[in-house]
Order: C-alpha cells, then structure tokens, then sequence
C-alpha cells in the first residue's frame, strides 16, 4: 500500500482555467472584506468618554501585537533556515522549478508567506475589532439592537473573508505555479501559517486570560466590584487581551486550519485523484467563499429574535448552499469512473458519490457539533443548570461538576467527530490512501462553513469589549446596556460553538496530514518499514503514551502561565490599591497602563515554553525513538488532545455560563455564597477555554507538520545509505535537552515570583 | 510476526518441581500473613470509648462489603455465562483437560476463583483494618509512637502477604493442572480478580470520598469545625470510607495488578521460552514475596526516625534483594542460548541477561516512581508548596496550580514508564513478540516490590483512622495525639506513592495483555489481516480517539457519582443540624447509621455506569468498528489512561499536601481565607486521587481482558468461515445501547437529586 507522495500531475487546460477561477474567487472574497471593513467604520464613533476608552485599548492592543510580531521574528528565522536544510520530495532528475533545491527553497518562501498571511490576518482582525467595538457600543446606545449587531457581524465577516480570500489565494497560485510539487511547497505555507498561529493563540490566550483571571480575583472575588469597573487597574488589560487572544489569536488559528486542511488534501488529493486532486480540494472552499458571503448577506436580525437565532440561521443557510453546491460541482467535475482518474486507486462508489459523499460528511460533522456544544455550554440546557445548582455546596462542587460535564461531553464529541472519520473511511471501501483522503474532504467540507464560523467568533470579543467600553465610559443608557448585555451573552456562546469545530477541523487536518507523514515515510525507505507502524509494537506504545504526555504537558504549561502571569496582575491591582489613594471612591485614577505592560512582558515570555514543546517534540520522538514511534507519538496526541481539547473547551463554557445563571438572579444571585463559588470556577475556566485548550489546535498541526518535514531525514539516518545512529541520537538528545531547559526556565519564573519578597507579605495584610 | 497462542509446552521433571517450589512459597506467604494478623490482634484495644467508635465503623463496613458482595454477584454469574459462550483456543485435536469445551468450563471456573480471591483479599484486609485501627489509636496513646506505627505496617503486611500468596497460588496451582492451556484459563483468573477488583475500587472510591467531601463541606466549609469531629453526623461513614474504599479497594486492586501481570507473563512467556517461560514468571514473584518478607522483618522504626523514611527502608532493601535474587535465578534457570529454548525465537542478548535485564528495569521503575511522586506530592518540595502558596489569591488558582502541577507531573511519570517499555523492548532487539514478553517480565520485576507496596499502602488508611477514632473519642493524650498525625501524613505520602506504582504496573500489564490480544487475532485470521493493524489506518485512529474517550468519560462518571452522593450527604448532615436539638452544643446526638446508610445505598448505584462502560465499549468497538480498530482503541486507552491516571492522583496528593501545609501555620494557618481555599483543594482532589485515578488502573486491565476474550469471536464473525455482518453489528449496537442506556440512568439521578423539592430551599436557610 505505500505509494510515492509525488506523483507526475500536471494541471493543465480546463483544470488550470477552474484553478484560476479559484483565484479570482479569493480576490473576491478579499473584496468583500474590504467592503465589509468600510461598512463598519461608516458607523458613528459614540462619546469622547467612549473614545477615550478605545484608544487606550486600541494602544495596548497595538503595541502588544508589534513587540509579538518582533519576538516571533527570530523564531521564524530560525524555522526558515531548518526548512531549507530538509531533505524536501521531487521527481527523480527534475531540474528548474520542479528541482530538489528549488524546492526546498520555496518551501522556505512559502513558510514565509504562510507565516505573514496567519499574522496579517490576525492584526488586521484585531485591528478592525478595536475599532468596531467603540461602534457597537455607540450603536446600541444610539441606535438600538439591530444596527449594533450588525456591525458586530461585519466585522466578524471582514475576518472571516480575509481568511478565506488569503487561504483560497495561496493555495491557488502555488498549484498554478508548482504543480506537481506544489504538495511540497504547501507544506512549507501550512507550516508558516500552523506555526505563528501557535504562537498568537499561546502568547494571546496568556494575554488576555492572565488580564481577566487577574482583573477578576482581584475586582470581583476581593473588593467586589463589577466586571469593567473603572476603578480596577487591570480592566483595560482586560479588553485589549479580549482582542489580542481572542480575536488576534483565534483568527491566525482559524486561518491556520483553513490553510492546513487545504495542504493535507492537496497533498493526499494528488495521490488518489491524480490532477483533478490538485483541483477538487480547492473548489469546494471556494464554493464555501460563495455561499459564506451569502450567508452573511441574507442574515438580517429580525426584531425581538434571540441573536443566537439570527446568526446559527446564517451558518445553516450558509451550510445548506455550500452542500448543495458541492454535490453539484462534484458531478459535474469529477469522472464517472476510476479508471479514468488513472491513479490506479479506486473505490465501490464511482468519483463523484466518493467526493460529494465525503464533503458532506464535513459538513454535517459542523452542524453536528454546533448542536452538541451548544447544548453542554447552553444556559437553556440541563448541563449548565445541573453545574449551577451545585454552587448551593460551595466552590469545590462547582469545581467538580464543571469537571465533570466537561470530561463528559469530550466524550461525545470525540464520537461525533470518530464517526465522520469512520463514515469517510468507508466511502473508500477498503482503501488505506484514498480512506485519509476521504478524511481530508471531509475536512474541505468542514472549510466551506469557515467564512460563517470566523464571523460567528469575531462576534464574540466584540460584543464582550463593546460592553466594557460602554461600563467604563458610564455614558450609556439602561437600555442600550441592556442590548449590550445581551450581545455579549450571544457571543459567549457563539466562541463557544465555534471552538467545538475548530478543533474538528483540526482533527481531520491532523489525520490527513498524519497519513501524509506515513507515505512520505514509504517513499524514502520502501514497504520493508511496514512493520514499524503495527500499532502492537512495544516502542509505537511508548510513541503514543508520550504523545498524549505531549498534550498533558502543553495543557500544564499554558494553565500554569496564565496563574503566573495574572499573578502578577493581582500584585500589581493590590498596590494601586493601597498606594494610589482614592481609587475606591472614584477620586484617584489607577496606572491602567501599568498592568498592560505587565501583561505584554509576561505573555511574551511565556510563549516560549509551550512553542519549544510543539517544536521540539517530535523531533526528539522521530529521531530518538524511529519512524514507528513517531507515528505512535502523532496518534497519541490526535486521540488525547482532541478529547482535551473539548474537554478544556466545554467545562469553561459551562463554568462561564453557570455564573450567568446565577447572575440573573437563581441560587441567591450576585453577591451571594452561590455567586462568589461560581466565580471560582468561571475563574478556573478562563484559561482552560481561551488559552489551553484552543491551543490545541495549532499544537496537532505544526506537530503533524515537523513530523512531515523531518521523515525524509528521520528516515534516511534510521535505514538508509547514510544511516548513521550517532547523528541520530544527538539530534535526538538535543531536541529533549532543549525541551527540558524550556520547561526548567519557567519552573524557574514560578519560584521567583512566588519568592518576590514585599508581595505575599503586602498581601497578607491587604 | 504473527505465532500461535496455544504453543505444545509440557511442564515436566526439575520444571514442574520449581512450579510446585513457588506453590509452597505462596502457601508460606499465606502462612506469614496468618502470623502477622494475630500480632496485631494480640495488642490493647483502648478505651471503651474508643471501642464503641471502632464498633460502629466496623459494622458500617461489614454492612457495606457484604451488600456490595451480593450486588456483584449477579455481574459474576452473567460473566461466567459468556465466557462459556466465548471460544476458547486449544491445541488442534485436543481431548479432556486440553479440549476446547474444558478449557472453556475452567476459563469460567477460574473466573470465580480470581473474582473470590479479590474479593477475599478486599474483606480480609478491611476486617483486619478496622480492628487494627483502634489498635494504632491506643498503641500511640498508651505505648507511643514506635508500637503504633509497627502494629500499623504489620497490619499492611498482613494485605500484602495475602495479596502474593494468592496471586502466586492461583497461578501456580493452574500452570501445574492445566500445563499448555494455562494461558487460557489464567485469561478467566485474571479477568475475574481484575473485574471484581474494578467494581471495589469505584463502589470503594465513591464510598469513600462521597462521605469524605460530604463530611468536609459541611464540617469545616460551612460549620467551620474540625475534621472527625463528633458533632458531625458524616464522621463514621467518613471512617467507613477509609476502610471500604482506600483499604477493601485498594487491597483488591493491587491483587489484581498482581494476578493480571503473571497472566500476561505466562501467556506470552509460554511462545517465547516455552516451558520455561511457563515457570519463570512464577519464579520472579516467588523471589519478591520472600525478599518481601525479608523487607517487613527487618523494617524496624527507629526512635525519633522520621516514619516514611522506615517504610522507604524497607521498600530499599526488598527491592534490592529482589533484584539480586531474580539475577542469579535468571542465570542459574535460563540456558545460555537461545536455541536450547527451542522456540524459535532469539535476540542478540542472551536469554539470562534478557530476562535478568527485563526484571531489572520493573524493579528500577518501582524505585523510580517512588521518588517522581515523592517529589511530585512531597510537602517538603517545590510543586506542594508553590500549590499552598497560591492560596493567598483564593481557590481559583489553587485549583489551577494543583491542575498543572498534576499534568506536568503526569507527563515525568508517563516518560520514566516509556523508557521502561522502550528500555524492555531494546533488550528483545528487533522481535516484536519478545519485545512484549519483555515488557510483561519488566512488569514481574515490579511485582517483586507488592509485598511491602501492599503493606505500605495500606499503613495509609489505618493510620488516617487510627487518628479519627483518636479524634471522636476524646480520650487520646496530647502527645498521642501528636503521634497519630504523624503517621497520618506518613499514611498520606505511602497512598500517593503506591498509585503511582499501582499505574505502573497497569501500564505494563495492559501493554502485554494488547499483545496477547493482536497474537489471538492473528491465530484466527492469519497473518492475512496483518494491514488492520497498521496504526496509520483511519479507522484505527478512530478508535485510538474512542480509547482515550472512554477515559475521559469513566473519569467523568466517576467524580460525578462522587458529587452527587456527596451532595446526598450534605443534605442529610444539614438536616440533622437543623433538626436535631443541641448537636453543635454536645448535647445531641447526630444519626451517624443514617448517612452510612445513604453512602451505602448511592455507591452501589452508581457503580454500576462505569462498570458497564468498561466491559462494554470494547464489545461496541470490536464487534462494530472491526479487530484493528479496538487494537487503536487500546492503545488509545492505555496512552491516555496512565497520563489520566497520574494526573488525577497526583494533583489530588498535591492538594491534599498543599491543605497541610496551610494548616501547619503557613500563609495564615488553620481558620485563614488561605485555608479555606486549600481545603477546596483538597475537597476536589479527593475524587482525583482516591476514585477516578486509581479505578483507571483496573479499567485498563478490564478492557484489554475483555478484548483478548472477544477477539476469536470478533475475528471469526468479521473474516471468518462464519463471516456475518448482521449479527456483528447487531451485538455493537446492543453493546453501545448498554452504554448508552446506563449513562443515561445516572444522567436522571443527577436531576432527581438536584430536584428534590425541599433541599436548595432549606439550604438557602442554613
């Protein structure tokens, strides 16, 4: 079964013309998100308090993203050279464009592009959001609840746009320009986009939930004062992490999944389809461009629906046109039989059934999800509720039943999504190659929601800042707080919902790009490795008992760097406290900029650790270990990180929500013993559903991606002409010794904190 | 690489004289365990106060044990019905004691052996603890700290002389009876200690701590009184607990690793040594129990000593011994080469210094995991006290740091235990089957160390009793006081210690058994369906993500269970306050029989979903999805298993240590708002460490036994003579309904309990 992972395909004629058009779809949709972008800063800007505010948060937002962007550069530096020394897949005797070297060398360039596009993506989100979040604040004070959420839902279009528009466009041009070994260059953009997505949802997600967890422990759960209060240090802390992790990071991750699936297909897509599999992975996403934009168009808030209603209306629109359409490009593109594919694969169900069969899988597999999430983190649901009551029995109940709703419903997302994986494997009978593609359509099925699920996130941060905005300024109407209230409890739940299919896309990306790491592995050293991979084997066991220790560990790192760092917070609030006077009554004004720099420094710092991790890892598995307990490795962390990645996801959605149950007035309500213990757990939460697990994502991803861009190397050391254990295992050694001295760095930043003399004391007495 | 199962060995003339050699030394274990039960019998009894405590603990737990016994019976006899139903293998053209329908009629008989002696084992060491708690109590009153303590580990010694005598004799007495067909029968042993040592770790571990968080929320959250307080009705279910689920539990769980892990080793042994290898894994354990008893004896307390370091002294010194012992017997035993064993198998080592070097790593693991946790757990390292410090930002981010302090010690635990299996696999060179007999010869070098890891785990609840009937009765000297906290936090550090080691052997043992399980498969169907298990297959990845899944839901069913029961318990206790006069001042009476009484009745309730849960999935997953993907979901279980597993004892150990720390008069001592928010630490942890985590280890074992029963079955209905879809699925969908059926009862409790009319609105009140 292992087959070479470059196969001659050449797009030509019809096929080039469709590729193109694919192109012009992306500037479409690129077009789009300019529109969209002068639709929301049309808007009226609101009070010079509001501005005051914006501009503060617009600062800080700023400035923390340009000195992430510098801190990541050397990073990317690095990266850049390895991938330029790795071994890269041609054709045998291939020359110019299509040469070894050359490959290689746009592998590097395209890393490059990938890397800049997830970051583009992410400061232009961000940048808009800042920008959009005074606007529906102003808009739902001046204007009412139609006009706020419709900007709201634009701005979340401009992201959701440009990622598709910049996703479908890179992808495109390096299939028109490499063709054959555009799979390998692919790899390259992947990697870029996976990488800096990493590191924006890491360094972000410690950004924005060491703000909130500092602002609340010291705000809500000490002093006693609401969320926003402008006597708390660390409230705009609070909202430019808001932008920075939740907008910023979670757009760079998204774009991340759409560009990776598209490479794990692409790449999968040549082998089984030959050239029209260089093709087909790239129409559905564009048909998902299509319908996106129709989705988001014909979504107009109804008066008195539940915002819920209007935007879960535009994802099922947006869905159903995008399934439609799919099926038809499917027949009408795809041949009626194998045979005339020519790649000598095939299946029971003729081409078009197989492809139109496994898209839908996809995107049944979103709705799916969106249903299930939904219903754990829903407030109107039993889950919810039953977390709750148990605040009637203190925080440590709340603590437990949050657990355990999260355990339980990773559980069944895990099937959801195992179900899809199952279902597309057997559209391809009995196939091992064309099963993983069928896996990978169905993530390209998953794609053509994107635009919507962007849209439905960005949602999230903006509302959640409008509303801070809007309590800060004080210059609000009971009303218009009102409708921002409500917007902001929507938006909870849609960063929920959207999170349960980013890690879906992430799954099916990580399998594809798993089954590509395989092949690739075949191609350097035969079928004579087959062996290695039977899943009985002693030392593939250890392989996926350290890649679920992979996931346990990232998960660790970024909890513990997000209670380090809003540690720091808390100090910092308890001194303007006590040192600036009269910030209690309203007469002194606290250093908010103070706290913001804090936080940047802290972040910046502890994304390394959990980075080297993602790094590092594999390569001292693949190295140190061989080729099967790599693969052992990569599967251990699909199957944990996923369920902890719901797991993570779910039980801070429904700690989050719980608390707003109990905020509406059940259980006591505000203030009461039953609120200050689901605060407890809200608390707990943060960090686990906006910093851990979403960074779970992009960690399967660039691990699947170095595993791929190391087998060759891997490979050829373990087995081949230049076989050399020695190198091996010093490669090996240094990746661990790296990992260590990572890991060692940070327990280090822990003790000194927790040592830093004048606080424990100073707090003691506060 | 497939080979037969059922391998023609013979043990006859100086083998069979070894075998029967360890029969003698088992019936010599049981006979130093009859010894040291009446040494402890023989010390005072305390005060009468004293005693009527101990009384009413005893009959709690008597009462308790005996109604779980009868619940479980009817599990037993449905068991012993299928595994009848189940094919068996048998050497072709075998008669009588060899024939198919025998070997299946004392596979089942051998089944209820191995559930009695689990069962035996829980009883005999709960009515043993009990008695000796009282003991303790008066021993460090009357006599001081040295009797107290010795009277304690005897009592341990007692447990783990039981524990490897029977292990040994069951084993023993089938290899000498049943020769080549051993393995098969041995499969019925292993399935019925594991499966009857599961239900009394969840049963034992939702007793436990249901009663523990009920008794802690109320007492020291609400009431603000102290731990074992006689004011507080939930004080002797609290005590029965101790004794039902950290003894009666535990106590049966490590007999199970045991008696699974010498199962494992003989089946396997049996293809690579042959006859031999049918007595050497006897022989290792025969070693272990008399360097155990070497260990016990000369484990003397010395004045002023601090206790955990008498105990690790004689964990040294056993262990020590046991390694130089199974070295020279290796040497003297095994023959030089590998062809004088005649199996056709070899690597480059010898065969002694494979075996010896195999046993070696177990033994070196066992010390290894002894420091990791100590350090992990230990109050006097970072990890505990960096957890106690964060105690002075309030229980969010104890929470959090006890969360990361767990997944990050989760992830050393899992590497030193990989290396193990690698280290094990390395010994075999390049053959996959000796690298797995290997792995299960690592896991008999630790079983040389369960004599005195028996003994030392339960010194753990005999002292934390000792001290609770101390407490209640009022009748214990300062001094005595002191005494019994010391060896309570010596108790505290052994618990935490041994599941590390208990996960260890799990590990190693479900990684032999998933061997034993693909070679059964492979003998069915021919090497013919060797692809299946190619671990890139998608459907196999399907079910790695379903494996770790089933951890997470277990885990979560489990802590639920522990929040609802405990729920049950407050409710109750807060009952009794109200409504029993002059409680708090001394001059009522609580109903202490009433809360035993609810305890009883919910655990073995909800020990049922998780039981299900795990006997079923397999059956759902193998009949459904097909032979490779339940070996995925194994592997996927048991990668992800023995990280959840150590984080949940682990964090659970760190805050229990953190609580202590506090209450020694750090960061504001006993009464502090840093106290309060270590003490929900501590209330979360305990389901962590004493319910979900340690059951996870009998999981594991559950599910691989399961799997190597049904795989002829799954096998021949999937490929062959008597291939039948229909019938295939038919059994997966009744399986996943089973499931299905039994999450959705306990789901309906949830709500029942949160419903009941009367409780929030009397809550509210209190």
């Amino acid at each position: 079964m292992p087959r070479p992972l470059v196969v001659d395909v050449e797009v030509t004629g019809g096929d080039l013309a469709l590729v193109a058009i694919v192109t012009v779809i992306a500037l479409g949709a690129l077009g789009m998100a300019v529109l969209f972008r002068s639709e929301v800063l049309r808007a009226g800007e609101g009070t010079a308090n509001m501005q005051r505010i914006a501009q503060a948060v617009q600062e800080g937002a700023n400035a923390y993203l340009t000195r992430q962007f510098k801190t990541l550069t050397v990073f990317a530096a690095i990266a850049f050279i390895v991938l330029l020394a790795l071994p890269a897949h041609s054709a045998d005797g291939a020359s110019g464009l299509h040469s070894e070297w050359a490959t290689r060398i746009f592998r590097s360039i395209f890393f490059l592009v990938g890397a800049s596009f997830s970051g583009a993506i992410g400061y232009l989100g961000m940048s808009l959001a800042v920008r959009a979040n005074l606007r529906v604040a102003a808009a739902a004070n001046e204007r009412g609840r139609e006009p706020a959420m419709n900007i709201g839902f634009r701005t979340g279009a401009f992201v959701g746009m440009a990622t598709v528009g910049l996703g479908l466009l890179g992808a495109s041009v390096v299939v028109i320009v490499f063709q054959d070994t555009a799979p390998n260059v692919l790899e390259g953009f992947g990697f870029g986009a996976a990488l800096l997505a990493m590191f924006m949802r890491v360094g972000g997600g410690i950004f924005t939930k060491a703000a909130d967890v500092g602002a609340d422990l010291v705000g809500k759960v000490e002093q006693n004062i609401p969320e926003d209060d402008p006597r708390n240090a660390a409230t705009i802390a609070d909202n430019v992490g808001d932008n920075v992790g939740d907008c910023a990071g979670m757009a760079a991750d998204l774009f991340e999944s759409y560009a990776v699936t598209l490479v794990a297909a692409l790449i999968l897509g040549s082998q089984a389809f030959g050239d029209k599999g260089l093709v087909f992975p790239l129409v559905v996403p564009a048909i998902g461009a299509l319908s996106a934009i129709a989705g988001v168009y014909l979504t107009k808030p109804r008066v008195g629906e539940n915002g819920l209603r209007t935007i879960n209306r535009s994802f099922y629109l947006s869905a159903a046109v995008g399934l439609v359409a799919s099926a038809i490009a499917s027949f009408l593109y795809l041949p009626g039989t194998w045979s005339e594919l020519g790649t000598g694969v095939s299946a029971d169900l003729a081409p078009p059934v197989f492809a139109a069969g496994a898209v839908a899988i996809g995107i049944v597999l979103a709705a799916a999800i969106l249903a299930l999430t939904g219903y754990f983190t829903g407030t109107e649901h039993r889950p919810v509720n039953d977390v709750a009551r148990t605040s009637l029995t203190g925080h440590a109940t709340v603590i437990l039943s949050g657990l355990s709703v999260g355990l339980e419903s990773a559980v069944y997302t895990a099937i959801v999504i195992g179900g899809a994986v199952f279902g597309a494997a057997l559209l391809a009978g009995g196939s091992t190659g064309l099963a993983l593609f069928a896996v990978s359509l169905a993530g390209c099925g998953l794609l053509t929601t994107v635009g919507v699920i962007v849209a439905m996130d960005t949602f999230g941060p903006v509302s959640d800042n409008a509303q801070g905005i809007a309590e800060m300024s004080g210059d609000v109407s009971a009303e218009g707080a009102q409708i921002l209230t409500e917007l902001d409890a929507v938006g909870n739940t849609t960063k929920a919902i959207t999170k349960g299919i980013a890690i879906a896309t992430a799954v099916l990306a990580a399998s594809a790009l798993f089954a590509s790491y395989t092949q690739s592995a075949f191609e350097e050293a035969g079928s004579a490795i087959t062996d290695k991979f039977l899943v009985f084997d002693a030392k593939l066991i250890v392989g996926a008992l350290l890649g679920a220790g992979v996931v346990f560990l990232f998960s660790g790192l970024a909890i513990n760097a997000v209670g380090r760092a809003a540690g720091a917070v808390v100090y910092e609030v308890r001194r303007q406290f006590r040192e600036i006077p009269g910030i209690m009554e309203g007469t002194g004004r606290p250093e908010y900029g103070r706290v913001v720099d804090i936080v940047t420094r802290d972040s910046l710092r502890e994304l390394a650790t959990p980075g080297i991790l993602a790094i590092l890892a594999p390569v001292a598995v693949g190295f140190g270990l061989g080729v099967g307990p790599l693969a052992g490795f990569l599967v251990g962390a699909i199957a944990c990180g996923t369920l902890m990645a719901v797991f993570l996801a779910n039980a801070g959605g429904a700690w989050d929500n719980a608390k707003k149950l109990v905020e509406d007035g059940n259980y006591g309500g505000k203030g009461s013993e039953a609120h200050a213990a689901t605060v407890t757990g809200d608390t707990v939460g943060d960090p686990f559903k906006d910093t851990a697990g979403p960074a779970i994502n992009p960690l399967l991803k660039v691990m699947n991606l170095v595993s791929l861009l190391i087998v060759g190397a891997v490979v050829s050391l373990s087995y081949g002409s230049s076989k050399n254990d020695v190198v091996r295992i010093l490669i090996a050694l240094a990746a661990a010794a790296g990992i260590f001295a990572a890991v060692y760095v940070s327990k280090q930043r822990t003790s000194s904190l927790n040592d830093g003399a004048s606080e424990p004391a100073a707090m003691e007495s506060a």
